[in-house]
């Protein structure tokens, strides 16, 4: 155990915690500096008082029971990977990290199910999965750096949900501390449970306003065959979204199918050559990309071949210019390493533009997915931004990402009119603010515009039945509700 | 609209109730007597005040209003096909059905989805989405009687489950009408949508004790190509849960793994030939069945020959002495028809022996399905008491059904303590009470042996929370937490 440093700034109470931990507590400005703020823009709302990074599920209640008792708002955090702001800190609050809670448990080949601490990353799960011949496949754009405790504190997605759903339909048990220190089992290890409300579900996106995870079963599969994968290309975003719905349209079934507008695959090509071929006379002026669209599509199954020709002749029938296939999973990861760079290529070009960039996560029914792009278009022209579209097409999700200049009010004015006009925009095609990036503190206010009011209040009455004392994640997702 | 009888016991409150309703609202005992019960052994708590049938959402509002303002308890009932008597009456309420309300508001092709009203029977949607191309996969074995209203609210399994979830994996979003009558819309029509609370999985399997699904919004698929069958004969049920276990971790994706035990073969060539070819030497003691187990596979993929092929190596290795296989839609009908028949067989051997059956609906991990087998062998041994086995053998859900004499205090006694120990069993096992009948009234006293302390309190903060007057379904799954 590690105790806070003898500073006469630091209450003795919370010496008196960090004593108790197996972890640590530290109220260092440095460290708090550190875990104020996850990968969001968000800059959190005011000093946090002390980190506890947690050791044990024990650590976890004594660290409630102590907040609790004190009234001291307790932000959980993860790998702090988020991207809207969930895991920032909040005045006054402790900064409960969970993150190096990172043991597997248990793999159980008879069941199908792995127990994990809630620290461990996506991909180290994946990684350790994989001699067993199982696959954990929700698959964030932070596969690499998120944490699953995270995954399931935001429901989070990924490139593969469009055939295998998202992280809450691999959720079978859950481990939650409560608000008040208790702890708690939800869920059942079983395939199948119907006893009692679906607790599992209601925790997993809540977004630590609930609790918090410290451990989880949960469900995996067989490891599948390597995908083939298609990467087509369009003249323009148009093609594209129309190709979309009608290979969805056809009972397709792809594991991956993803869309980047021009200017991303623009940004793209200016941090590697991703054999995109842009315009060998194009300037540095970014829009003047030379590729107006491009679908990649993946399929894992064992008609792969067959399903990867017949996305290229819809794709050919909707204007695609060139279709390029890659029969191995080398090449493969090839055509999907562009899409994996895209926020590597967007941070770039934001540093270089004044350092701004929100993005957007909007998911509206796939058939709204063409409408979506055009009202994003119009929405950049009106606002005299910069705004670029990668998406999860498959399951009309879509990421704009808002470039603005920090240093600039009237930029950033625009840039949030923007951020703000594209969730509009999603609501008014029947479609949702957040998709898979949760509410958290960027799009709190957005959330009641999202709610009818007797929904609005039943999240207000269980936010209260739940923790009482209002201790958990305070200004986060439920704020504005 | 149809008023009430007129008679001196009707308060005129009802009646005025009555003449808003654009469906009807009856206080005719015959009427209340038909509705006071669903298909458990569970008799009902006490006589109804009146029957609701609400035609529309507006008669559910209402309805609620009215008895929220009153104190009056409210029974939601969609089908009354339930099996753990969710929608039996309780003393002094309201019956309010909402079965009559059965109509498919759009079939949206391009998304994908499905709007229905709460009272359409599965089997209907089923065959309303077949022309186009789509399917609803959810198939409790009441399809063709229960409505998807009563699925929703019990979350019910069926046979595909094991490949295709269960129906909650396929609800996206909800209408209800809440305990005050206030009608809110729940969830996200999108793919994906982590805006708030996953309020639609708090209500799905929540039994009416939180609200009144009056519309949902449901995610098809594409209809699939017909499976293919095999039924492998063992000689017992070890051989057939042993089959289970290796071919379930050959990573193997079965549209339907289902075992019956050679008592439930016995009974069901008792009503029918299904091909069993009983021992022609065997006396009317069904216990002489010259079946042990059988297991049902199917597999709808694009493999499915080789599927069936590998299910039936895994099967002779385990000890089946023969395997049936069916390469057509009637060839499988045929195999499938006597797991479809199991519950006629059951009644009927019920109704000649006493006439009491009460049906378990444990689930275990799948690698735990041989313990718990031989667990309740010893079960009904020690209770001598007659005990047949049905299971969803590929998700560890088993139903026994347990059968006594409702006129033999001691055969009642000795039939209760059955059901109560296998529960037990389940339990020990680390399994759960209920896999996807629900708790109901049959099951809540059970309940609080599955749910830790924190666990229970949550259930109660949260029903508390959200139907503050506990006027909806008292008396069922909540009562005992």
């Amino acid at each position: 155990m590690n105790t806070v440093p003898d500073s006469p700034a630091v209450p003795d109470s919370l010496t008196a915690l960090a004593a108790r931990l197996r972890g640590t507590l530290s109220t260092d400005p440095d460290v708090i500096a550190a875990y104020s703020t996850d990968e969001s823009v968000h800059p959190g709302s005011g000093d946090a008082l002390a980190v506890v990074r947690a050791g044990c599920v024990e650590d976890v209640a004594l660290t409630m029971q102590f907040a609790r008792a004190r009234g001291i708002p307790v932000v959980p955090q993860g790998a702090r990977s988020g991207l809207s702001g969930g895991a920032c800190a909040e005045h006054g609050c402790i900064l409960l990290s969970v993150a190096s809670m990172s043991r597997i448990l248990d793999i159980d080949e008879a069941n199908m199910t792995v127990t994990v601490e809630p620290g461990i990353i996506n991909k180290d799960l994946k990684d350790a999965l994989r001699p067993h011949g199982l696959a954990y496949p929700p698959d964030p754009g932070s596969v690499a750096i998120s944490s699953i405790g995270g995954n399931i504190a935001t429901n989070a997605g990924g490139m593969c949900c469009v055939k295998y759903g998202v992280t809450g339909e691999y959720v079978r048990e859950l481990t939650v501390v409560l608000a008040d220190g208790t702890v708690t089992r939800l869920g059942h290890r079983t395939v199948k449970g119907v006893a009692g409300f679906d607790l599992v579900s209601l925790f997993t996106g809540s977004e630590g306003t609930l609790g918090i995870i410290v451990q989880a079963v949960l469900k995996v599969v067989a490891l599948g065959p390597d995908p083939l994968t298609a990467l087509a290309t369009f003249p323009a975003v148009g093609g594209a979204v129309d190709t979309v719905a009608s290979y969805m349209s056809t009972g397709a079934n792809p594991s991956m199918l993803e869309m980047m507008d021009g200017l991303t695959i623009a940004l793209l090509s200016e941090i590697g050559d991703f054999g995109f071929a842009p315009d060998p006379d194009a300037d540095s002026d970014v829009t003047d990309a030379a590729v107006g669209a491009v679908l990649i599509m993946q399929s894992d199954s064992v008609t792969a071949a067959d399903d990867t020709r017949a996305f290229a002749e819809v794709a050919e029938a909707h204007g695609a210019v060139d279709v390029a296939f890659a029969d191995n999973p080398a090449d493969s990861e090839l055509l999907v390493a562009a899409r994996r760079s895209v926020q590597i290529a967007n941070e770039r070009y934001a540093a270089t533009h004044g350092g701004g960039q929100m993005i957007d996560d909007v998911c509206v029914p796939r058939s709204r997915l063409a409408d979506f792009c055009a009202g994003v278009e119009a929405i950049r022209d009106d606002t005299r931004t910069t705004v670029a579209l990668v998406a999860h097409a498959g399951d009309g999700n879509v990421h704009p990402s808002v470039f603005y200049d920090l240093s600039d009010a009237a930029s950033v004015a625009a840039g949030t009119d923007a951020f703000d006009r594209i969730m509009r925009l999603g609501l008014e095609l029947g479609g949702t603010i957040t998709g898979e990036h949760g509410v958290g503190a960027l799009k709190a206010s957005w959330l009641p515009q999202e709610l009818d009011e007797a929904n609005r209040r039943l999240h207000r009455r269980i936010k209260d039945a739940v923790d009482p004392t209002a201790i958990l994640n305070p200004g986060k997702m439920l704020e504005a509700l």
